[in-house]
């Protein structure tokens, strides 16, 4: 019953067509932590900030079931920073500014406490940082997500191909499977990313929903159509914490078990990109969590009977 | 038990990354035809062609359950053409010819023994013999389906107005929808097209599958993922015909039926992009559609009860 969450937590400063924000808190673990305390808790981060992190935030962590023993406050340095303009379609983005600051020679620590882990999820890090997690548990975790992007492709491709062949779940966009695989159909795609080492692949398609694929079989989950998506941020994150949430409350790693966790990751990435930042993630109710999920259900469901 | 396919039956010279065809046959009634004759016949066509427009596939045609008595041949014109070349990733193409040909005055003349029609397909033709069509049908059809396309919107949008408010779903792509709503969230353009007349709004998101709205409700139906697209032409089309078709078939036009409807129209719709042109439409058999459609069942079913 145990769930470590190992991945960046930072400032972001955001611009969409509906406004702008000052530095607020993001960082992939953020999100994670925040989406997935709504399945299970604690969770167990693993992450670096610098002394200009606010105590508040960490106090908020808390309150949502993250234990930040594992959380490295370096006094003197400065918190990663991001800074990113989407255009108008919300579909794409550029990068204004990106500090690595304290992230530049994190060195995730794993207390004690934390080992034994059932479930990891290694948020979007350097493959050699994910790898170092992985080698440092003593036990290797039932179920081991990663989450990447295509920086990595382009600059560290070898060192992320060692780290995916040890996960279980790889988790990348379209354009990031694309890259990888060199094959523009995602079906021979997944092949071709299945070949490296995870058994599941899931292919996250922002407002075409996701896929996921093992050896045998392919799932499809819709995005729920929003009237409006006001900041995508952080959504791809929020899935991932929603999926591995569900599963270490369920604790089932089947197919069957894992379509439910993505229809449960989906569901708190459609609330995430409600609000800017992590704003829309405090303070949901598991009543509201249900409403959307049924969203869901309703949104695919026609009377075809499997044979 | 009858339904009319009115569009146009052309030729279309091909290009995409697997390579590339002479003249063969296309258009939209076409595709439509073909593919709601696995689900009901007669098809009674109204369309145009020219003297050069092969007897042989007239028979082909006809062969497939479609009646002819509405096909107009013009002998001494030429069919229309239209040829385009997709680009590598086969989302987008550039149309290199378009010869309108006989379509430049095309007059539908409806058959005597069409009239009475209980289902319209409108094929994606000029706003003013779309609306002429419904306007010669002495009695207004259960259900009139309209496609049509970006093209109109520029530079006929009133006439088009004007033939969206007289039929019951309207089918276009996701960029057309945006166009002729002004907004980007699908949403809400599909609540100001519902308010321009139709009841229900189909949006076809080529291999992000397709929704369908009506005031109250929203229903998503996937793409096949697919190992290759090998000729994307006549996919919308291919599942407008299918979704005519199994209306036709099964007789029902409630919301529920519908989807099942988005479902076949989607099945049939996968089959078309398998090969060049109309050739994978020619010779399925009711197997081969049931085992596709299985593949949709399995590809979004997730065990979460409905409440």
């Amino acid at each position: 019953m145990s769930l470590l969450v190992v991945g960046s937590v930072a400032f972001d400063a955001i611009e969409t067509p509906f406004g702008k924000t000052d530095k607020i808190v993001g960082g992939a673990a953020t999100y994670i932590g925040f989406s997935a305390s709504y399945f299970h808790k604690p969770i167990n981060l693993v992450a670096v900030v610098g002394g200009d992190f606010p105590e508040k935030d960490i106090t908020l962590l808390k309150k949502h079931g993250v234990n930040t023993e594992g959380l490295q406050i370096k006094k003197d340095e400065k918190t990663f920073f991001w800074s990113g303009k989407y255009h108008n379609d919300m579909n794409s983005r550029d990068t204004l500014v990106t500090e690595l600051n304290v992230l530049g020679d994190f060195d995730p620590i794993i207390p004690e406490a934390y080992q034994n882990t059932e479930y990891l999820m290694l948020g979007n890090l350097s493959p050699q940082v994910q790898r170092s997690v992985i080698e440092r548990l003593k036990n290797r975790p039932k179920l081991i997500v990663m989450d990447t992007m295509n920086f990595w492709m382009e600059i560290a491709l070898e060192e992320l191909k060692k780290t995916i062949a040890m996960v279980d779940v790889l988790s990348i966009n379209d354009e990031e499977a694309r890259q990888l695989s060199g094959e523009y159909s995602l079906v021979k795609a997944a092949k071709k990313i299945l070949a490296m080492g995870p058994k599941y692949l899931i292919v996250k398609k922002g407002e075409h929903g996701a896929l996921l694929f093992n050896h045998e079989q392919v799932f499809f989950a819709p995005a729920l159509p929003l009237e409006d998506v006001f900041d995508p941020t952080g959504a791809g994150d929020t899935f991932a914490g929603g999926f591995i949430g569900y599963i270490a409350q369920t604790r089932d790693i089947s197919f069957a078990n894992m379509k439910r966790a993505i229809i449960h990751g989906s569901a708190m990435a459609s609330f995430c990109v409600e609000k800017f930042g992590t704003e829309r993630l405090l303070n949901l109710t598991p009543d509201q969590i249900e409403d959307r999920v049924q969203d869901f259900v309703e949104l695919v469901q026609f009377e075809i009977p499997l044979r």
